[in-house]
């Protein structure tokens, strides 16, 4: 086995989000699922863009931000993903660099421009995302660097990139090279709509080929069809290693072989955006994972991340959270 | 006289801010002068991105800003101000007209990209800042729209425009086309080293083609080269009919050919960014000055604005200005 160079390689679309405020009736009106990612064109994009109000622009991409806070835990985190040669471009791989992440993907000097991700909070907190995917699509076998793959404790994954063909190509190659090398998958189901495109694939990647699976409630449910959170907590355990289900602030179900344990959300004062909730869960549960930490620690990394995340704009982290981990005796 | 389209006319740099929180020993390292805005070229800009953490942008540009707060107050606002054909520039227009000022200013085809500044904001939520103009510098009196300019009841330039050349001839014939419709011209002084760069300049246009005139006190300082604010206070009242007199926390002195009026800072339960501070004073100001409105109601507008742009990152409002105002009985 190669030297372990890297705790946890995330692979996942590159993107850069434009975040607004906006009230319900503007989802209603624009017939947008709250709460749900769709996928959109270029006119749609410019469309939505121009009903939108004045935004601000923050990197995101759901395993890079997982991938920002794992670097912000003191982990070793590496990212694949591709953006183009233009300013959102750079600005993507800066953010990411300057977070402390290894970022090698040579942007697309030609095709489509880096992805972007309209992000809409409600007075709720909660996001509703239309994501361009722009050069992501173009994120193939090629873009795949086997050595760092091989030498990464943990490559994780994100449902969304099923959506895009090559995409789902490099996926199955990336979880092939990891496996083939002793390494562990971790999977996000990413979004209940992209569970319902991709649901036969993902159950039999998920008994086949993944190691770590993360979910959030509406996810779980839509990949086992079922309204009742537990049927599908059954479900999973039956089918895969490990499974951490988050259920927002009723907290995160943790099933492994041996145990379930239900860990609590870290209370916030005010949720201000829920958007990358879930992304610094995983990065909380998997930076611990790879230091070899217990299941329940795991989680509480995951549930402390999460916690700062949305108690303000924007999914990647603005404290440091190894520092934050300290205070609270986790580290 | 044309009919009155327009409240203000702002025209200004049009850029996209990229905003970090930094600590004050990046600013030493990096022989960053805090507070202070300073220009840089392609290769400065390149080197201090890479030095700086994950960013956000956000829509910014002194004047550009001071017209998105008019607009928020429910006046009619509009901006002149150059950006490239790219994504900063795309960035740069939606977010000005999602404001809902109206801005025509055709975008640069060619030349250099859309103007950027590097906003470092310190644990005191001080802001130093860095600017790429770009395609900034590309302004000049092509763009001015002269019917637009003889139909806006006050004209308000920004002493930034001062720097580059093509800018600076604009500026004197937007003045020039003001005055001659019998407009209002209000010049913002923008930055102590900007002073420094055009003191004389600056002086002259005072007594010569300023209505009304807006400083900080280091910028009011500068120009009068004195420590002593009272005392630049008093050269002020000397040479210009209308000056309002900003001072952070202490309030503002509004000084007229009758009056000399005091208006207090709105307070703020803390402060987390105060960029953009003078360019909202200036909004409310403006906004109510605009209106006919006595003098002390259009600082305490300004006062308004500038304690709601310094409680949240960026330099564009997020709150309703108008609502906030009626809540506060001041419209």
């Amino acid at each position: 086995m190669p030297e372990t160079k890297i705790d946890v390689l995330g692979i996942g679309n590159a993107i850069v989000d434009i975040i607004d405020k906006v009230e319900d009736k503007f989802l209603e009106d624009n017939g947008l699922a709250k709460g749900h990612m769709a996928l959109i064109d270029t006119d749609e994009a410019e469309t939505l863009y121009g009903k939108m109000g004045p935004a601000i622009e923050s990197s995101g991409g759901s395993v890079a931000n997982s991938m920002a806070g794992i670097a912000s835990f003191g982990g070793k985190a590496a990212f694949i993903g591709r953006v183009a040669n233009d300013k959102l471009g750079d600005i993507f791989a800066h953010d990411i660099r300057a977070a402390g992440v290894d970022f090698q993907t040579s942007p697309a000097t030609d095709g489509l421009p880096t992805a972007r991700c309209f992000v809409l909070v409600t007075p709720d907190a909660e996001r509703t995302m239309n994501t361009y995917l722009g050069a992501s699509v173009q994120l193939g076998e090629a873009q795949l660097d086997k050595e760092l793959i091989a030498s990464a404790k943990i490559t994780y994954l994100e449902g969304y990139l099923f959506d895009p063909q090559e995409a789902k190509a490099a996926f199955h190659k990336a979880a092939h090279i990891a496996a083939s090398a002793g390494r562990k998958v971790a999977l996000s189901l990413s979004d209940g709509f992209c569970v319902d495109r991709h649901r036969a694939e993902f159950r039999a990647l998920i008994v086949g080929g993944v190691d770590i699976l993360f979910a959030n409630e509406a996810e779980i449910c839509a990949l086992y069809e079922t309204e009742d959170f537990d049927k599908a907590s059954a479900e999973v355990a039956k089918e895969c290693e490990l499974a951490a289900l988050t259920r927002g602030a009723s907290g995160a179900r943790i099933i492994s072989k041996d145990s379930i344990i239900e860990v609590a959300a870290y209370p916030v004062d005010k949720v201000e955006d829920t958007t990358g909730a879930g992304d610094l869960y995983a990065a909380g549960f998997l930076f611990g994972h790879s230091q070899g930490f217990a299941l329940e620690k795991c989680g509480q990394l995951g549930a402390l991340a999460a916690s700062e995340i949305i108690s303000h704009i924007g999914a990647r982290p603005e404290a440091d959270l190894k520092e934050l981990a300290q205070a609270k005796g986790l580290l």
